[in-house]
């Protein structure tokens, strides 16, 4: 298809497409005359995950590159697992965090393996901003918590598991880190508005705020 | 204390709290001469509940004083908990959302007690990335994901009933709404990471980016 026909199929305006294209982002089309090029339903593949990565990802182009790169390399399915959790996380570094909040997080993820990385510095911050606000976040809660995340990082590396082929592989993991955090976070909203509901049933929810 | 002395124990700057003052988030202290006034430990709590929905939760100034009205007033927690999650997710909406979209929410969420708002919002525009982008959810993901979400919201509710009086409850509401998302996000990643790396050893994480 030609780029008129790329841009209809993916949604992506035209100078949107050709910006991907200078910047790598997006593999050349073959070459059918002079200026023109014909591309194919892998490109508008590609053009879906470059949306997610950026429009719902919050990446910048650069950072979706790194990510795409990662993608189409034939480095192990753990990198490109690190490299898009870096990218999903470009504010969760370890610079401001204390032995004492570290000390924090690795007492919650006791039993994981795990390294630095925006797991345990992401962990390491929420607890201690939890601190800051005086909010006690008790065993139990942790412990249902920490069960969560268990399932869910489980559940991640068996869809990865289900798809076949290295690429559809890397795209899932790229995919599945980038639209995960946003889909947890609306169930984790419904699923608290459902126990809400159901626990504090003073008022009809049919005309809550 | 005077006000220098809430800002050493707060770590919020004179001006902030001067500008939290006169918006409405910080309560006036208790008026000891002309221009000055004395201030406690429930300014400095709630200085740190100003900073956690500022600085962590990204809320703006005017969606803090939203939340932090609720906390003060005598709504239903259901209702406190509907303000916080709507402050915490300023661009989750339905304005661009088919029935189509909602739809494929719905089914996921079928059996929990929702309305319309960021829960069911969010679902179904994360559920639409994912297909935009080609990504197959199939059913036993899904159905991992919406476990884990019971098991959150759940111990979410189950932490505010631990909590005594209203205002406890009400805070614990508004700072877990906002600090949970983050600290679920990380733990996710952790997980991922300890998971990913069981089953894909190719290479030493030791070293991996």
């Amino acid at each position: 298809m030609k780029i008129s026909q790329l841009s209809a199929a993916s949604g992506v305006s035209q100078p949107t497409i050709k910006l991907y294209l200078r910047e790598g982002l997006l593999p050349p089309g073959a070459k059918t005359h002079a200026n023109q090029a014909a591309y194919s339903e892998a490109h508008v593949r590609r053009l879906g995950i470059i949306r997610t990565l950026t429009q719902v990802g919050g990446l910048s182009v650069a950072s979706a590159k790194t990510v795409l790169d990662a993608i189409d390399s034939d480095l192990p399915l753990n990198w490109t697992f690190g490299l898009a959790q870096r990218a999903a996380s470009p504010d969760v570094d370890g610079t401001d965090l204390s032995d004492a909040d570290l000390a924090r997080a690795d007492d919650f993820l006791a039993g994981l393996t795990y390294h630095d990385g925006p797991g345990r510095f992401g962990v390491a911050k929420a607890l201690r901003a939890m601190a800051d606000a005086g909010l006690e976040a008790d065993g139990a809660w942790r412990e249902s918590y920490r069960k969560a995340a268990e399932i869910i990082g489980e559940a991640d590396i068996d869809l990865i598991d289900r798809r076949e082929g290295r690429l559809a592989k890397a795209e899932t993991v790229v995919i599945g880190t980038v639209l995960g955090d946003a889909l947890l976070a609306a169930l984790r909203r419904a699923a608290q508005e459902h126990f809400s509901s159901q626990r504090y049933p003073s008022r009809s929810t049919e005309t809550a705020p």
